[in-house]
């Protein structure tokens, strides 16, 4: 399950894990840093697309497990992830319409697990988040999803938009909460589709949600504004799944 | 919001937050203390119906805040609970047929404050906590149910099955959430209602499911076992939403 391996720290540990391809989530390099090993080490970052933030000493300091951070420290996923083909393969090996969960930059680690789990309870072929801004398979990721990670694939896109286009040529349809939408029992949910959830605090970004074809809105009878995601994740999955029943 | 006041250490204010009418969820004491201080918290945490639990001075020291227990740590609501009447009232108040949650043993606070959402947003009149062996209303719960905690009243009950009994008599129906159940769609789940949830990890007790008039399944497709509690009580609170509309 490799939990250990989640932080790495120090300019070797950080270079063989590039080379040994290690999923790297995130890198944290101290400001000003240019010698040589470090220089290796962005350029394996471009290589592999990985997310690289330039930090104070103290920041590391603070981060740093082991102390011995020497500039760099690397957050390593848990999990490999799959790519967006790997998804729709895997529906065409059920024979079933395709089903994905898309996720606009969930941040909180408990939501993206409690996500996972609910993505492989409602039957979908696998769930896309965005390389930024998002959490990434962490361990608190993998615990919360019970399990489901081992089975559910999640692949990681740079682009959301530019994929929910690309899902489109495919056949897919795509449905994204808001409260301005319509109620989600009047849409049709079935045959191939996405599901776009939004992130905790901002909902679904803008231009993701200009590229969706409904906005389904789950009805509120409440004083407050808005579900948990993970919650609202839920209620409008099991709407596709009795749609599709 | 009183979230200061969460944990209470020390005989004289642990005495004097009884005294005050403070809401108080667990109290723990040092193992062997029989001094009269200690004996007249006993006496004020017997008449309040305060759960008691006896802990050795070590496990004192490792929960204290301000390291000056002596002896003695309180664990305070930060919101007052409100009365299983309370909660038929405001169904009356909105003339609505009773819509209720009663959640046997939710521990993870994220949990209880996401369903406390779930239950405002879905219109339900209240929460039903047994008072034993749940998490109470913390400082976590009301800042993960998003405000919601500020509208919808729960209530705390020494015996869930109890609460269900005297509750078929004000003409509720109770259903509650297994796998072993008819699939929820296939349920009338309209008029007045409570909606029971169990526990994380061992799901609703024998106990409590024999009172249920009703057990619903969610359809699982996937390859683990069970939803994590606040979707799957959203998820069923939702097929209920659509039911009544």
């Amino acid at each position: 399950m490799g939990y250990q391996e989640f932080t790495i720290e120090g300019r070797n540990a950080v270079i063989e894990a590039f080379r040994a391809g290690k999923p790297i989530d995130k890198l944290f390099i101290q400001d000003g840093c240019q010698d040589g090993p470090i220089m290796t080490i962005k350029r394996e970052a471009k290589k592999n697309d990985t997310l690289v933030k330039f930090v104070t000493r103290e920041r590391l300091d603070q981060m740093s497990v082991t102390g011995k951070h020497q500039g760099v420290i690397a957050y390593a996923a848990a999990y490999e992830y799959a790519e967006v083909g790997d998804l729709l393969a895997a529906a065409r090996a059920k024979g079933e319409p395709p089903f994905l969960f898309l996720l606009d930059n969930i941040e909180d680690p408990h939501n993206l697990g409690a996500i996972i789990r609910t993505a492989n309870l409602a039957g979908a072929h696998g769930v896309i988040i965005p390389k930024n801004r998002s959490v990434g398979l962490t361990a608190t990721v993998a615990r919360t999803s019970a399990g489901a990670l081992h089975y559910t694939p999640v692949a990681r896109v740079t682009n959301l938009a530019n994929t929910i286009e690309e899902l489109k040529k495919e056949g897919l349809w795509f449905v994204c909460a808001d409260m301005d939408g319509t109620v989600m029992y009047k849409l049709d949910l079935r045959g191939p589709i996405g599901l776009v959830i939004g992130s905790e605090g901002e909902g679904v970004g803008r231009l993701v949600k200009e590229k969706c074809d409904m906005v389904a809105a789950i009805p509120m009878k409440g004083n407050i504004d808005s579900l948990n995601a993970s919650v609202a994740a839920g209620v409008l999955a099991y709407e596709i799944v009795r749609q599709r029943l």
